[in-house]
């Protein structure tokens, strides 16, 4: 099991307790109401023709240019998984984003591919495959489109993870990426709208790479309630203007909270931020008591990741914890 | 796109109409009562913890051996999506029994191997891969656990697929199969629980073997809604006991009705029948007349497939269909 955020069951058998505030991932707190739904969601099994709307919800939705063609996936997580599998096996040396999200290089890893770490895409030229994170978890750096673009011109295939976009929807390929071949660009459903447990996520790309990710992934992917939950939530625009706003207010307050910790803000975007403290493991333990999960990381000694509360008793309680110690 | 049952949606654009019953899967279509779900079982990411508990009501209401390890996965398809790569790529004869269920000739072949149809598992002697279905869909065909087991010496590695193995617990491995390290045996959820919507499946084998299937599947492959109802309608033993009393005098009385239509019943299982009609096609168009849709295949010009209707008003419609023409 690799080091995650979301384990929160970790965190209470470390440090007992009940009714812990999960902040160590970047899953939006304030999660899309989820509607009501009929049973018969779940009775038979999804038809192609509901998959398919709900494909065209979250292009709709992202603004895909309609010459990608798009998949639904149990989650961005079960992209990352096909990946590795789905690509020619000649040639077989990745360059992947570093720090970034750790499934990436573990998964190519795993299916055999010699993987080195890249500190930016300018570094990636040559690769038979480049994986960037866009933005970036943990630290937030980000590129723009027209950088990317050029780099899929001089690597073999180029993975675009763009997980976080939904707030910084300027930066997404799907709206200019169309007829690019060696392209895919992976998006997460459960963060932005806040239901990561109903394991949903996209790929974007040409029409022969996505049908054979389709194939790997088997004729239904995903559940009959992420489709029906899915395709409610995408087309709720108003929805996702509005909470764009609310979690970018949302960013400049737990900034402002944390530098009463004495913390310094690194990055992050706004759905999770990044904090630079004087010692990484203390700051997470000293939120622990006060039953807030947060991330930290094998390779810093500072770097402490803090999502963001959702109800004002969450955040009186990250209050209290930031200015206790 | 591969020939199965429940493309509902191909019935309706080809006949029109709505209001269908499907019978052309073996999902029973007398679901089990889902709960109702709190909304926050699709927030968060699942838990460690919450899918091991799922595991532990799958082992514990089908009485595995304590030496199998298991694995929660999106349907038994998902498991049947992963095999092909799971296994060590030396050795790549498979031997499949045929007929059974295309999926799983079809993801070996998509994924490099050498695959020969065997009529029976006594065919399979040698092969570096053996793959049964049992009971086997469609025909209901099966095999007794020891001389599965005898099968397992004989081959490089064996997959049992017990889909439809919930009507007939006495055939399942599950109880007898630890401690043999070349055998993986899949199970469904949603066919039996009706519920296959949800997209729930499990793989049981050796330690090493669950373990790869898991790095392939990644950390989160079901969702936090299909852990909740699989937990809860897993330890239900009353319903189970029940239902498979229900379903073994709905099978009956299918074939009852089946024989006033002249046809002839070659097999199934509790959840589907397999019978022997003049002309497969005609039998299906006279089912759709009345918007119920049935399986044929594309191999024989006699068998059609029935799953098994729920309410007396869909045993009303059936029974008008067979007996009109």
């Amino acid at each position: 099991m690799r080091d995650h955020g979301g384990n929160i069951d970790a965190a209470i058998a470390r440090h007992g307790g009940a009714d812990w505030i999960d902040l160590s991932t970047g899953i939006n707190r304030r999660p899309y109401p989820v509607p009501a739904l009929p049973a018969s969601v779940w009775h038979g099994l999804p038809t192609r023709q509901a998959q398919n709307a709900l494909v065209a919800a979250a292009a709709q939705a992202w603004g895909a240019d309609p010459r990608l063609a798009g998949l639904a996936l149990g989650g961005a997580q079960a992209a990352i998984q096909l990946v590795p599998h789905a690509l020619p096996t000649a040639g077989r040396h990745a360059r992947v984003l570093s720090p970034s999200y750790n499934e990436h290089a573990a998964c190519l890893r795993a299916a055999g591919w010699n993987v080195s770490d890249s500190a930016s895409p300018e570094n990636m030229t040559g690769a038979d495959l480049a994986v960037v994170v866009n933005p970036n978890n943990p630290d937030g750096r980000y590129w723009q489109p027209e950088d990317l673009l050029a780099l899929a011109g001089k690597v073999g295939f180029l993975v675009v993870d763009e997980s976080f976009a939904d707030v910084m929807p300027q930066l997404s390929l799907l709206s200019c990426g169309g007829g690019v071949p060696n392209l895919l660009i992976l998006r997460s459903f459960g963060k932005f709208y806040g239901l990561a447990g109903l394991r949903l996520g996209f790929a974007f790309g040409s029409g022969q790479m996505i049908a054979k990710l389709a194939e790997m992934a088997g004729p239904w992917p995903v559940s009959g309630g992420a489709i029906t939950v899915g395709c409610h939530a995408l087309r709720d625009v108003p929805w996702a203007h509005a909470m764009r706003a609310q979690l970018s207010a949302d960013a400049i307050r737990a900034d402002n909270l944390a530098r009463k910790a004495g913390w310094r803000c690194l990055g992050g975007t706004d759905l999770f931020r990044l904090y630079h403290t004087a010692n990484a493991t203390e700051a997470r333990d000293q939120l622990a008591k006060h039953r807030i999960w947060s991330r930290i990381f094998p390779y810093s000694a500072h770097w402490l990741r803090l999502g963001l509360p959702g109800p004002e008793t969450e955040w009186d309680r990250l209050e209290r914890a930031l200015t206790s110690a």
